[in-house]
């Protein structure tokens, strides 16, 4: 294993300069739509627009050939005609360039003949001593370095969550869906067609990324099996891996293509490899980043017994038959768990697990006391909490109560972060996983603040529940190989 | 079957008046929450406050007795102490009042004894020719009267789904999840204990309503089995009813048990009622709306051949994955077809199924041309589209193009309604169901746009094409009993 300043990929991934080939004085083509959001993101390296007739490009001093920029740039980005892409990578070659993004389209994944022309670029490359990603990829994002290479405004957040596509889209249309739940990218590799860089050169990468907590992948399929599993199995004892993979299906195998042109394999087969690398298989992109939320924000759970703790009976009983079906089990509290609750709970409500309260004589039993009485049983490994605190109600609250109306909504906010904080603590404090669900979102403070604690709230209680279990699996998986 | 303006529970969903025991001075209890909601939502009917001492609440003058009111309202609320319901009820039915909706828990939920004054409350209203529904329950939203006796604030719109639940939190809760996506309820009623009113009275109920397009159940038990399954098959019929099922695990039945003092049954047992009433089963929560809103607003198609459309190779593949793990065939295309798509594609495209246009050289080919063709395939009975039309690009070409910087806004907004109207009339064209995805939300114009003109866009690949596998399996029941 490479460490991390000296992987092949580093390199790419922290440029101080990029030649950008594409970009023109036409601000609708694809290459001026990259070089835009490039630059609008505040990346503060040097960008070098290069064009073989134009003298500037978006404000900047355009170059026509690498030998004639002031330095040698760190980055070469190519978002040009499939044909011309031979030739400038060569000219970069010759120029000394290092580093390559070709997100240009049309080779290996057309036809044969395509292949050829993407071999030559691999031999190109080699000669030169160059690493490139690509070709038909978007680009890559580093939150840290302000750096995004794709063509789609990065308006998430810096994350914990490093990613390596074989989709450009579940690149950047992700931005959208992490700034959704306040996360981000740590950094983010489009591979395309993978011709000199793969995903089992970007799980090795990223297994030594600092900023990286847990690695995403979206898989279409394994080019270099024996490789990628050893890499997997290496970096999972570490840090955890949630891979969804498509290709498993006739319809996703023929999709997959002729999307990339990757040769997708049987279900089982990836199944199995998964397994045993310990990666977690995700079914679909939304548990892919619910996975990868819980397992890159949590401590790991020493077994599967979970307690649900609810003020609603529906929401109780969902996460309930969720976790059953998922593999977790509801434990039994201890006979002194079950008297320390019965001193805090309504006639109404139910000390069995789902601990259902109904409703709270004090809020702050439900969000400080009970949840750690809850976490004290040693047979509670992990904890869900149905949570609800709307703003509206707490403003309300406050002016019934005779608050001053004009303070009541900094009152409240005060209130919330009161009542969030204890939560947050926790699951540091008793080093066990704790996972909200609410059917509110970001708008709502609680949600927010508990999200900014660093408490993950998700969507639903199955979504919750999913990726509960998604940690136990990889925490066992950290216990017994 | 009862008609719907002489069904019992449409004077409990249609009241000129209520009297609404349970507010007071007090306006932190629950009752006086749930009476500020009552008259926020803009309910245009008489509201009395009931209570033994207060002479107003809320502004409004309270009364001591049923007997004292100026009329005899058409439904009574109760938000009481459990041992008081009994004689109020009484009081109730003495004064000829004819519907109640008992909030109150506290009886058949806890123990023998309490369902023993359950009992004893409809034998009060079987000696009057009273209807309730409760206890235990949180009420009933009738959207299109701006009824809302719930504590929780409606703020979704006027809507299409009608629901009835064994979770008030379930009904609650959605308020918010519904109108994520520009959904609301129709009616829908919170069951309970179901005392008087069981889902069985609520599905015959809204099955006679003409503002419900589709029944949505939260189900912990089924209590008369029979009634239920003679109801079900029957409204199935002509509306389709989707099913949210918590009991199968026996974690999620001891959840049940302690919540509504529910008796689930078996997993199978459940589902071999659902497919023969025609009810389709959802999984989660999420599904539950998910399906409700396709089976809603969707033709039926006939048969389960699907395109997928998308100009994003992996959201493309993610749907194709998906379509074939959940009983979709992606139709092979007939040999015309192909050659009018390989008029407007790339030459990167793929004139197969999934068809990935990669970019558009004319973004209506996308939201017109293509969909036409692939509707006007007989083998294509529904279609799938992935959807990215984000508002900053729109302005940002517009301003490219040399468009007027100030009305640029506007000018968007006007361009991206003129993209969406023709993608909302395909499907009414064609009389094919067709439904979309992007991991954008509303706060995106082109989402609230399709949305509005009754094209479903789902918040991923995967869920977009469950809820059309749902729509198949209901057409398939219509089709085939």
């Amino acid at each position: 294993m490479h460490d991390y300043q000296s992987h092949p990929l580093y390199g790419l991934m922290h440029p101080r300069s990029i030649a950008f080939w594409g970009a023109s004085h036409n601000a609708m083509n694809m290459g001026s739509v990259q070089l835009t959001q490039l630059l609008a993101y505040g990346y503060e390296g040097t960008v070098y627009p290069m064009h073989p007739s134009e003298k500037e490009i978006q404000g900047r001093k355009a170059y026509a050939r690498a030998a004639d920029l002031p330095e040698t740039p760190d980055l070469a980005i190519f978002i040009l005609p499939t044909k011309v892409v031979p030739e400038i990578l060569e000219e970069c070659g010759q120029a000394g360039v290092k580093n390559a993004i070709i997100v240009t389209a049309g080779f290996g994944e057309i036809d044969a003949d395509g292949r050829k022309v993407q071999d030559g670029l691999v031999r190109t490359a080699q000669k030169y001593g160059m690493r490139f990603i690509g070709p038909n990829c978007i680009g890559v994002v580093n939150s840290h370095l302000k750096l995004n290479t794709t063509f789609f405004p990065y308006d998430a957040s810096t994350g914990f969550i490093g990613m390596a596509s074989q989709s450009g889209s579940f690149i950047t249309q992700m931005f959208t869906h992490l700034a959704k739940f306040g996360l981000g990218f740590s950094q983010a590799l489009s591979v395309g067609n993978e011709a000199m860089t793969d995903l089992a050169d970007c799980v090795e990468y990223l297994g030594q990324c600092p900023d990286t907590k847990v690695i995403a992948l979206y898989v279409e399929t394994i080019r270099r099996g024996r490789e990628f599993f050893e890499v997997a199995k290496e970096v999972s004892r570490t840090k955890p891996i949630v891979a969804y993979y498509v290709g498993g299906s006739s319809a996703g195998k023929r999709a997959a293509l002729s999307h990339t042109g990757a040769l997708a394999g049987p279900d089982p087969l990836y199944e199995g490899i998964f397994r045993q690398c310990g990666i977690v298989r995700a079914r679909t992109i939304e548990d892919l980043f619910d996975f990868c939320w819980v397992l890159g924000a949590s401590p790991l759970p020493s077994g599967n017994g979970l307690a649900v703790l609810t003020h609603s009976g529906g929401p109780g009983a969902a996460a309930a038959d969720a976790a059953d079906r998922n593999g977790l089990a509801l434990t039994d509290f201890s006979a002194k768990t079950v008297e320390r609750l019965s001193g805090y709970l309504p006639h109404t409500a139910s000390t069995a697990n789902p601990v259902d309260v109904t409703f709270s004589r004090n809020p702050s039993d439900y969000s400080q006391v009970l949840p750690g009485i809850l976490l004290d049983d040693d047979r509670v490994h992990s904890l869900f909490m149905y949570l609800l605190m709307p703003v509206h109600r707490v403003v309300q609250s406050i002016r019934d109560m005779g608050g001053d109306p004009e303070k009541a909504e900094e009152m409240a906010l005060d209130y919330i972060k009161s009542q969030c904080g204890p939560v947050a603590g926790l699951s540091r404090a008793h080093g066990k996983p704790l996972v909200g669900a609410s059917f509110c979102d970001r708008h709502e403070p609680f949600i927010r603040v508990l999200q900014e604690m660093g408490v993950p709230v998700l969507p639903s209680p199955e979504r919750a529940v999913r990726a509960l279990a998604a940690l136990v699996q990889y925490s066992s998986f950290r216990q017994n190989g």
